[in-house]
């Protein structure tokens, strides 16, 4: 067992802006700290959750240093460093890597669609081959409903094959828990690290084999699912994984990024977390006021 | 009439990448060259057939930087601008109208689906607002098929009403003729510059009111669809738009990139004309085959 690698519950870490739009790196920080003492066992900084495609490489790179010098612990990071164009991907790979960050979440290249797994397979081989760094582990991120670029059963298994220690896990984001069951019934055995991208099957991708969940929901309420996370073989686990779903399923029902960054800017008192880089718009006050009508059933951990 | 603006037969120009992938300076140059005197009225460079979005920002801007110096008149570029993060767009954008190009063409911001009218107008809005330069003009550039981000008719409506002077047009590359002719008849009676992003209806968007026409088979073949342009009025008119179409649809029998290299690569006797970058790859020896053998009916430009 390879301990080096983050397992458990990960938070894909909003993005805190100025008025101005440009990245709030110290309210970021200050997030990024709470989750991991609040019940994140690692976090993926640059996430879909994160607006991490709304960023320039240099803000990430200048955020992710600035974070670590604030004393995030480089090893609990698992940056986002997919892009469409090639050099940015080596680019952003490179510098995780090179401050320790022990693994990678790599989105395929996402512009050009109906690609071949024969051009995703040269995509990665290319950014693994320049990057040039025995230290480099990485995460494919497969969500199709977003990217449109699947990541297939096929690429995986080229990719693992060709790649064995390098490409080491994925996170499955395709929302379609029978798909998350076969590429964890195919590769985990072999030591393949799955992460759902969803709380709503933490439970049962637990149980069929997976590592653990990144999760945008864990932005709010990480200690809920650290608990599922814990208790997976206990008694609790099905009352755990109800609740989870129950408030999980309760987001899922608003525009999921503005949402998160309107709880967080009330249950912090901090308005300035709704902001938000177009094209996301920040909830209207009538879907403000209804998202926290529906939480009152709902405990948010502050 | 607006006469610094481009019109007529614009090709997205083709990228030549040298062996290791890095961006083939002078083989590109040298072909834009050939295209601005075989037919082609003005460029886009960093379109979609140009892979400009697996390109950086910086390969952008130096590649445009020298291919001025070297005597490509930046008044008749349209470069490509629009990025899914807003810096990254306003840095182009900013640049290219630096250099003196009379236009730019801007993807929405295209990771995130299903976003909102009001989302992307923000985007637009932002980018006009930090370039901040009253030469700024944009070409809104309607790609659903690829980008999965629309750029509705309500979208164009506010944009043009809120920008007036500065939203100036579309590249429409919806594929679809009906979808053409409905924004044509809407914005062009008010100076709206509608260029279809294809050849195949090049004949009915002249007489339509389209400005000219925005096609990746200009790289091939602009002298063609310069005599539709220049004829679209006279007796030839559906001859040579017929011819048009017989070959453009020759064309996109393969998957259209890599075979207009192929092509390239043929008539210039240069093999380096093929490299591309992943996501995707050459053709194959079978598809190579099969497009010279069809393209022995159709006589492509040299």
């Amino acid at each position: 067992m390879d301990t080096t690698q983050p397992s458990g519950i990960l938070a894909p870490a909003l993005t805190a802006f100025t008025d101005r739009l440009d990245i709030d790196t110290e309210r970021t920080i200050v997030h990024l700290q709470w989750l991991l003492g609040h019940g994140c066992d690692a976090l993926v900084v640059f996430g879909t959750t994160s607006e991490a495609n709304s960023l320039s490489v240099a803000e990430r790179t200048s955020f992710l240093e600035q974070a670590v010098a604030a004393g995030i612990d480089s090893k609990k990071l698992m940056p986002g460093t997919g892009c469409c164009s090639l050099p940015d991907s080596i680019a952003l790979t490179k510098h995780a890597v090179g401050l320790g960050c022990p693994g990678v979440l790599m989105l395929p290249p996402f512009y050009y669609k109906a690609t071949s797994d024969e051009g995703l397979f040269r995509y990665f081989a290319n950014v693994i081959e320049r990057v040039g760094d025995e230290r480099l582990r990485i995460y494919l991120y497969h969500i199709p409903p977003i990217s449109q670029v699947p990541i297939s059963l096929t690429l995986i298994e080229k990719l693992t094959t060709e790649f064995r220690g390098i490409v080491v896990g994925i996170k499955d984001s395709s929302g379609d828990w029978e798909h998350t069951r076969q590429v964890i019934d195919r590769f985990a055995p072999a030591g393949f690290r799955v992460f759902p991208g969803s709380e709503l099957h933490l439970l049962s991708a637990l149980r069929a084999g997976a590592k653990g969940c990144i999760s945008a929901f864990a932005n709010i309420n990480p200690a809920l699912l650290q608990k599922v996370f814990q208790n997976w073989q206990g008694p609790e686990a099905e009352a755990l994984q109800q609740e989870t779903e129950r408030q999980g399923r309760t987001l899922r029902k608003y525009p999921v990024i503005p949402a998160l960054k309107a709880i967080l800017a009330e249950s912090r008192k901090d308005p300035g977390w709704e902001n938000i880089r177009p094209p996301f718009v920040p909830l209207s006050s009538a879907q403000r006021e209804a998202l926290f009508a529906d939480l009152s059933s709902v405990v948010f951990q502050r």
